[in-house]
């Protein structure tokens, strides 16, 4: 018996589309929504044009906004606090990965109680969580439509993964406007993000037929689209195609769960404040050479999505062509760095290695690793 | 502003996965459900099962099997009825397409009232539905994960589309091993009818990245595994193909809407009683023809989709490949016969033309046709 699950938020799509805001919010039944952001998108003047949206629909808003790049647990706190003091009834996001996730995590106490760390790992959520729309600012985390949340534990200097079907939004609302604001450093690391989500979530032990299509298409739509976008911040075609891209590519790993390169950059971005796109940037083409030989055929798609042309190539010899072409478009948008490069220091290998065996993404890298396997792809990416 | 929306219900997919169905209906709050089904999947055994794995998660069922080939307003009336004298507060369905869209009326006339042809159209229903879990038994209808339902109105002898978001089931629990019970003529006319789903939508003028890939796996499965399906009940790995197929090809049309074939073949299916599939087998190549000038790169994709070598030819000279390859697999399947041979007398022609402008399947067609040009498709099709 393989019985697999796909679940996925009602999407909306479009330029323009933040306009459905106060509709969708209605629709699902809040009226005082805790609205997420961060202040890069509030300067942009989405915050103000969601807020308009809102009172537009008879929505109040409460806006929270304290957050640092990589989410953390007193942030969580705070807006849990916030959130009840505000006698809010339903959530709202406008921002990245970050805010959505933190958005997320402060739906998932202010039902359920309790601590973050009683809901690490998969399904631990008991109680509905309120109402929830995630309009996204980045095409990277694909957390507007994902069972995840990330954050991470400041005790334990690590990246908690809670996934649960419960943490999937009610509506995402994708507008490729909101991508505008995003300077070229942003849309590099965010559109790494989501090409690390689509390949490891179609090499993961749990992918299906029904998120391959989603993680092939993201990308295909990557690897022709990231480089226009990171190039030409105002190209709405590559920054449309960018934000469908992280939208398949999040819908797929909700489904597929990821594999040892996020098991790893879990435990980086927990230590040092990088960005989780260029962390994954130094991890992923050394993941996939780890993975390669296991499922070289799954390897041989990537390529071929990526435009690799494979005519009269055996198997193996197509897969390589995926790590190439992964590298080469990394390097194309200036993100092939070393760890070391980024801020790590070699001694803390041995922790994060530890920490990564425990991290609920590494159940589904397609090579099952052991600890000392994983240090050594830690030191190859340095 | 060109804004898409995409809804999909969550999905169970497996051989065995009926055995979720109560802790399914569990989860989205019903302690007594209205089942339909029909004779066929009773005798088969899945509703005893059903109701097997209902009464150990402490659900109540009241059986609902009265029920035709194309489902009719009579049919559903009586099923209201029934409905609120057993005071359910859930509905199931165990069976093909004509259950299914039986019990999602039933729900909608529950929960809202008034008469089927009130709510005739794209969004007209107001109050939410009872929770919904469908298991299908036919590989076809896509109806499980669809914003559809189609009602004959035996008045006007037609199919009236139902269009709106409140009809996707909360939960689609896809068991291929119900497959194993349908014979080979219902795997031949319901595979083509989901070959018909995915090849509208991909041209409809209504799709979408995200329908596109549901649209164009549904053609590739349903090209390489219906003719085995057909061949031999028992092939479990064509069954599960092709109840992979129906899912995707139902989230594609359930989101991009249909085409021409579909506004005619409505209008058939109310007038004789034939099996949709069938009744699409005549029709569709016709459609695909008049058609295929308004759009040639998508047909090509088709073609391409269906396995057909397009290397060296223009666009066009690939498009008619997609035609030919379906022409080529409706014959082999055994369902190449015109509408005369399955029961269409010519005089009625006219009158089901003029009604098939009325449906709205046809405003999503990529080529807009008069009256008079559906009345040369149905003569071409006879
Ligand atoms: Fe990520
Ligand atoms: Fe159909």
């Amino acid at each position: 018996m393989n019985i697999s699950k796909f679940v996925a938020p009602e999407i909306i799509f479009g330029r323009g589309s933040l306009s459905q805001l106060g509709e969708s919010v209605v629709r699902i039944g809040a009226s005082k929504v805790f609205l997420v952001s961060d202040d890069g998108v509030i300067n942009a003047g989405w915050v103000d044009q969601a807020v308009y949206y809102l009172r537009a629909a008879g929505v109040e808003a409460e806006i929270f906004s304290s957050l640092t790049t990589n989410p953390k647990d007193f942030e969580v706190t705070e807006g849990v606090i916030r959130y009840r003091e505000a006698r809010c009834d339903g959530i709202v996001a406008v921002g990245g990965g970050s805010p959505t996730d933190v958005a997320k995590a402060v739906a998932m106490l202010a039902a359920n109680g309790g601590r973050l760390q009683d809901y690490e790992g998969i399904n631990k959520i008991s109680r509905p969580l309120p109402p929830m729309v995630i309009a996204p600012s980045t095409a990277g985390a694909g957390s507007e439509v994902s069972q995840f949340t990330i954050i991470v534990d400041t005790v334990r200097k690590l990246k908690m993964s809670i996934i649960s079907k419960s943490l999937v939004p009610d509506i995402a609302i994708v507008d490729p406007e909101l991508l505008k604001s995003k300077d070229a450093k942003l849309a590099a690391a965010t559109g790494i993000d989501a090409l690390t989500h689509g390949i490891e979530s179609y090499v993961s032990l749990a992918a299906t037929p029904l998120t391959d299509i989603h993680a092939l298409k993201a990308i295909q739509l990557i690897s022709y689209n990231l480089v226009r976008a990171v190039a030409d911040r105002l190209d709405m075609e590559a920054n449309a195609n960018m934000a469908m891209a992280a939208l398949t590519a999040g819908l797929a790993f909700s489904n597929a769960i990821l594999g040892a390169a996020h098991a790893m950059t879990h435990q980086v971005d927990g230590l040092i404040d990088q960005h989780h796109g260029e962390t994954n940037a130094s991890i992923l083409p050394h993941v996939m050479e780890f993975n390669l030989h296991t499922c070289p055929d799954r390897f041989r798609d990537i390529a071929i999505a990526m435009g690799k042309d494979v005519a009269g190539l055996d198997t193996l010899a197509a897969a390589e062509l995926s790590i190439e072409a992964v590298k080469r478009l990394i390097a194309d948008i200036g993100l092939d760095k070393g760890l070391a490069q980024i801020g790590l220091k070699e001694e803390f290998i041995p922790l994060l290695s530890r920490n990564a065996m425990k991290d609920a993404c590494l159940v589904t890298n397609p090579r099952s690793a052991t600890c000392e396997e994983i240090e050594a792809i830690f030191r190859k990416a340095m």
